[in-house]
């Protein structure tokens, strides 16, 4: 990309921020209408069930079916819900209005102080996402921000689109342990950028490892590390960063079933995020570690546990995990009942990974 | 504190490493000595078991006692643990000269490749100890960092000692998500500090908050998230920050057992480090959100589980909670039996925290 001057930049984040109140304000006024005409007021909203959620081959992601449910103030049950979407709603312009962020849990607590009767921080979660199904759009585009941090690394300026720091930039290369990935990060505007591909990495440890071998100067990466799971705002830069940039994206996680489920859901969401479009990245690379890689590589190893093997049976018969090199890579799973860590290249010594497995890795995955 | 240029620095991290590597070597020529006069090597070092603990109240954390243990080859059931030990010194000897970090576990899976037969990472983990135990220095100085990762932001300018960042500077407050606690900031100069105070929080959500109200700079403060439980080389940040820049610390949890032992541990040091001296910080101040802070703001609380109830008689037991305000608030605990979350104070809204209840306990804990 060239680089861009400040005034060139229509920031993202506002055009999401007005599409955002729109939605919300059309919400309002279509109640207030029916009010005023003395309707009782009702939406509908696509059912978030289990047999709604279905798997879209052609998105390569789970999305939410036909079935829709009505929520009607004319039915007394629904008018408690009714009540706290609504006021859902209202913090969320509120939010968006002065430009603050929350999370799940401290909106939990602005509802209880305002007097919402939210059983527990559940019911309103819940209300949350039942708010992102009915306007179609992430509770981070209304300010509601995980409270995890991963952290990013390498050759990109962004330009920050957040009060107190609007148009103000900072390079990701000039902190080797990497910027923590906060509401200020996942808005930012990108200016500039040197890298040609971003690495998603699971373990901390290996991040750090893939920063001192230089991984991002020799193979010209972003270097993202998600720690553990990845938090959804981070799944969104992630997508960002692909469709923004253009850069392939791979994806490096223990050998594990949970490994396994860290690197498809950013590739191919998850169940829970069905009503939530565009925060996976169906193209992006699971680069291993593969259960095939243990083998190959005589990793150190450990027992599949009970819990392993009921996660293993789950997996196999979810549609996501069909094709290869999932389909491979379970059956992989199955036959040796061993699992292995990132850090287990390092019995090659600390410099393995970069100076051996990834090139490897990459020629491999390239030429496919 | 007066800008400093590069040249003034003498860095701090070198002269650790340097130490460390003398005592390395003295280890090693001693071990040499013994082969070469034909007398079989031996080691003592203070016992690391539960009655060697003894809490310091002059020092004001846990120490080791005057306990010693013999490690000697001429019993041949310590040879393996005397070699394994061996190991571990070469390993940070090697890291130290390379500039290269290692985690617990991937220092497990180098000697798994070396082929040194550790059972599993426990027997591996216990040996860096011992090594920290015997030359006396906690294993950061020898390049091993925890996986966990803090993150800090405010007015402060560090300069990295790192190889390939040495020299370079980098200014705390450009990016407000926070920039991630690794070995290159844990070993960096401070150069340049506007802040005058430290302000400690376990909680995400609170560090986003005091961000977004400004905390950093009505207080003139630095804002040092631990999530959770504070990475050990968050804590000696915390004593560094402390110490080299006078900075008094005030520490935010939760009121639970768990968030009343997170600061305890940041302040008086826990038993499993007491064999490292100086990762503690006893001037620093537990300033809520305090049992009594449940009643006096009305926060929004859950009954404390039997989980917690175990934890709150064990830490009844506990020399390090005999003193007020911790006597105090463990009693009143007691009293309430319920417990509330450092987000608990949004229920006055999302600025009330640093508006209102901040300014408080400062001017209170301020006034003792």
């Amino acid at each position: 990309m060239g680089r861009r001057t400040s005034a060139q930049i229509q920031y993202r984040a506002d055009q999401i921020k007005q599409s955002v109140l729109r939605k919300l304000k059309r919400l309002g006024e279509r109640v207030l209408s029916d009010l005023e005409s003395g309707r009782f007021p009702e939406i509908h909203l696509p059912a978030r069930t289990t047999k709604n959620i279905v798997y879209d081959p052609e998105l390569r992601q789970y999305v939410l079916g036909r079935k829709r449910v009505e929520r009607t103030t004319k039915n007394v049950r629904h008018l408690r819900p009714f009540a706290q979407l609504l006021w859902v709603a209202s913090f969320a312009k509120q939010l968006l209005t002065t430009g603050k962020t929350s999370t799940l849990r401290d909106t939990y607590y602005v509802a209880i102080g305002e007097g919402i009767d939210f059983e527990d921080q559940k019911e309103s979660d819940d209300t949350i996402v039942e708010l992102e199904t009915l306007i179609d759009s992430p509770r981070e585009d209304f300010n509601i921000f995980p409270e995890e941090r991963a952290s990013i690394y390498g050759d990109l300026v962004i330009e920050y689109t957040v009060p107190g720091f609007r148009g103000k930039r900072v390079d990701l290369s000039s902190h080797p342990d990497g910027y923590a990935i906060g509401p200020a990060l996942t808005t930012a505007e990108f200016v500039r950028c040197g890298a040609e591909m971003l690495f998603v990495i699971e373990k901390g440890a290996v991040f750090s490892r893939f920063v001192e071998e230089g991984a991002d100067k020799k193979y010209k990466a972003l270097l993202l590390h998600t720690a553990g799971q990845s938090p959804r705002n981070a799944r969104k830069l992630i997508r960002r960063l692909h469709e923004e940039l253009n850069l392939p994206v791979y994806v490096f996680t223990d050998a594990d079933p949970y490994g396994v489920h860290i690197a498809s859901v950013l590739i191919h969401g998850s169940a829970l995020s069905a009503h939530i479009k565009e925060i996976n990245v169906p193209d992006a690379v699971w680069a291993g570690v593969w259960a095939s890689d243990i083998t190959r590589y005589k990793l150190p190893s450990m027992k599949l546990t009970d819990q392993d093997i009921k996660r293993l049976s789950e997996l196999e018969q979810d549609p996501r995990y069909q094709a290869d090199p999932w389909r491979r890579e379970l059956k992989e799973f199955w036959r040796i009942k061993r699992k292995a860590e990132l850090e287990a290249f390092s019995r090659y010594g600390l410099d393995f990974i970069v100076k051996e497995f990834l090139p490897e890795r990459l020629a491999e995955l390239q030429k496919r």
